[in-house]
Order: C-alpha cells, then structure tokens, then sequence
C-alpha cells in the first residue's frame, strides 16, 4: 500500500465513524478538449495535469482546520526538501498564520516508518534552505522532534491519535 | 461574469491581502489514458468527470474551516434544491455538526443578485422536501433568512463581509 492509499483508507474510516471530514484533493487538471458522444458521458480527449498550488489534503477535525501534505521517501538518512515547491510553502505558512492545524505526514520507506512532523519545522528547514543551509531533513530529527504514527487495522495511518496529542 | 469567477476573484483578492486561504476545490477527474510524448508534458487523452462527494469551496478564515457552495439559478421566485445532491447535503450536514461555518451563495441571475444562506435553511428544506415537500426554497424566504452580498470592485462577491455579521 502506498502512503496515499493509507490515508485514503484513514480518511474513510473517519467519515464512516464520524470523527472528522477529511478529503483529499483532486489532482488539477486544465481540460483542453472534451467529446459529447450520444447517449454516454462526455470523454475529456486532452487534458494536463497542472502543479497543485496548496498541500493535497484538509478538512474539519474538532472544530479546527486540519490541512496537511503526505509524502513518502526511498532515502534513509533524510527527508529531501524537493519534496516540496515554492507555492505549497507559502501555503503552508499561511495555515499557520490563519489558526489552522499544519503538519506533514512523512513515510520512510526503508524503514516502514511514518512521521507526523509539524510544519514549523519544515518551515525553519525551508528558510534556512533559501539562505545556502542543507537540502533535506535529517532522519534523526524527524525521529526527534516528529511522531512515529502507529500503525492500527482500522485506520492504518491514524494521525488524528497524534494530532490529539499535540494539538488538543 | 460567472458567480465562480466572481468568487475564484474574490478568493484571490482574500488570498493576496493575507484575509483568508480559501480556494475552489479541482473538479474530480477519473484518469483513464495517458500518453508521455517525448520532451513534453504527459497528454491525458481519455478522461471523465466525476460528481464532487463534497461541496466546491473550502478553507480557513480567523481560525475558523469555512465551507461552501455556489449556485446559480435562472428561476425568479424559487431556488430548485435539485441544484444539491444528496452526497453533498450529507458533506454539509457534517461540517455543521463538527463546528465549521456552512453556507450557500446563491446568485438569481433575473435580479442580480447574490445571498449568503446559512446551511441550516437549506437542510431543513431537504429534510422537508424528503418528507414530501417543495422542490425548492422560495425566493421571498431566501430574500428574508438570507443576506444580500453587496457587489464591490475589489472583491466582487464579498461573503466574508457577511460571514463577520453572522458568525463571529
């Protein structure tokens, strides 16, 4: 299962069992040129896929904005910060600033291990970054100032477990 | 001009003066075909659209999740609740029993005009209409229950100016 797949299924048991509505975006697309056949659904025959200008999931959780992004990384040492681009960055920035709950979900795949790391601390990389500072996330920092997320049957990246603890 | 490009404009001019981080969730698109022309972007070439589960517009306002719809109507003295579908009256239903701002903009095109309608009306027409009642919200109570959204050059549909009155 991807890191996708997971929350995907987490997110579902959420809204199944009431505790939080939490969706993922869909991928932008710019739709160039659509075919009307009869009697059936009309077929997109060019479309593009376009950069997404904000983090992939959000929602409603306790009353508060949750609004988070998830990726996974074949690395082992760190957390590369080309993960991310510019615009999702101010994004996330903004979130924080507005009042809204802001983190990352960070799975190492070698490891089987999956992070939630607060996005203050991906800001302080990222800032640190644009002034000649190191490209990626050490895994012994994620490890420190991030939280493993369990793995459960039920939701199998239950991250609103963490975000209890952090956040509530 | 749209009311959704009235609103995306609106959003933007929130976004760019830091107001609020709200945007036009991408319309939900099942990729089916995809070519990868060499040294250019990868071509969707077979596409559907997809029914949204949720509504179109969310974010984070003063700490707050807003969530919304836009719709507008060509009738002139009632709105038809067949603009909604149910996946989206259960999405709104949730957000209000979980703490979030819920609302409708609704623009009846004959008098130009554009109301904010708090979602509990429209859940309690939908629950009426279920048990046999009207197929859609008269006008006059929309004109009563709702709030005129004053057109302004800056931010062509204003809404948040209404949603400080009713909510905070």
């Amino acid at each position: 299962m991807t890191l996708e797949e997971d929350i995907n299924q987490t997110n579902q048991y959420y809204l199944d069992k009431n505790i939080a509505i939490i969706h993922k975006k869909p991928t932008p697309i710019q739709v160039v040129n659509v075919r009307y056949p009869r009697r059936s659904a009309a077929v997109i025959t060019e479309g593009y896929f376009r950069q997404a200008s904000t983090t992939d999931y959000n929602g409603l959780y306790k009353a508060k904005h949750i609004d988070f992004e998830a990726k996974e990384t074949n690395h082992k040492t760190s957390f590369p910060l080309a993960n991310f681009h510019d615009h999702q960055i101010q994004h996330i920035q903004s979130i924080v600033d507005h009042g809204g709950i802001s983190f990352i979900i960070m799975r190492f795949k070698a490891y089987d291990e999956t992070y939630l790391l607060p996005s203050l601390h991906l800001l302080s990389f990222w800032k640190a970054q644009e002034s000649g500072g190191r490209k990626s996330i050490p895994y012994q920092f994620i490890k420190e100032k991030g939280h493993l997320i369990p793995f459960s049957y039920q939701a199998r990246v239950d991250y609103l477990k963490i975000v209890d603890q952090i956040y509530f």
